[in-house]
């Protein structure tokens, strides 16, 4: 699979980054038609100790480059876009991954 | 579930570097006790455009955090850990991540 992946720096205010991500940006990114599975995680730590540059991660899985491509062309993927950098373009790093191991 | 991410930037030599990460330093890993995934993903692209920081991505799953912190302290954490070092230590970033919506 495709996946696009999205790594945030800590937010300067956890709290309305939480508050904004869970209830207002996670829903709008919920709906992009042919998403397969979205998964986010909360870095919590490191190995090193420390709590390290980035805050949270989502992965957002598609069948292919093409269905990934055809998706952010869409209404609602253009919404999540623009909320994402609306509320967190300066600590968002985007990435489209393939998976090795299917 | 609780994740291990390695987040490894572009290697000076790819080649090399997936010649060691596919033929040795992911075999190692996949033995690791408590291990119950491992999705490793090549980054290929930004949505932006560009090939961005970071080359490849490994998450290794596990049940919980003292699962993790388990199988980080057995011959074979090590080994893979100490492997990691003495490759890619340079480069690779290590987070761990607690999944949101399991």
């Amino acid at each position: 699979m495709i996946k696009m992946i999205a790594l945030y720096k800590h937010p300067e205010n956890k709290e309305a980054f939480d508050d904004h991500y869970f209830n207002v940006h996670a829903p709008i990114t919920a709906k992009i038609p042919g998403l397969r599975k979205m998964e986010v995680t909360k870095i919590v730590g490191s190995p090193m100790g420390g709590e390290g540059k980035y805050y949270l991660m989502c992965e957002m899985y598609y069948d292919d480059m093409d269905s990934l491509k055809a998706a952010m062309k869409t209404e609602e993927g253009k919404a999540s876009g623009k909320d994402a950098m609306s509320f967190a373009g300066d600590i968002i790093t985007l990435m489209i991954g393939e998976e090795v191991n299917e």
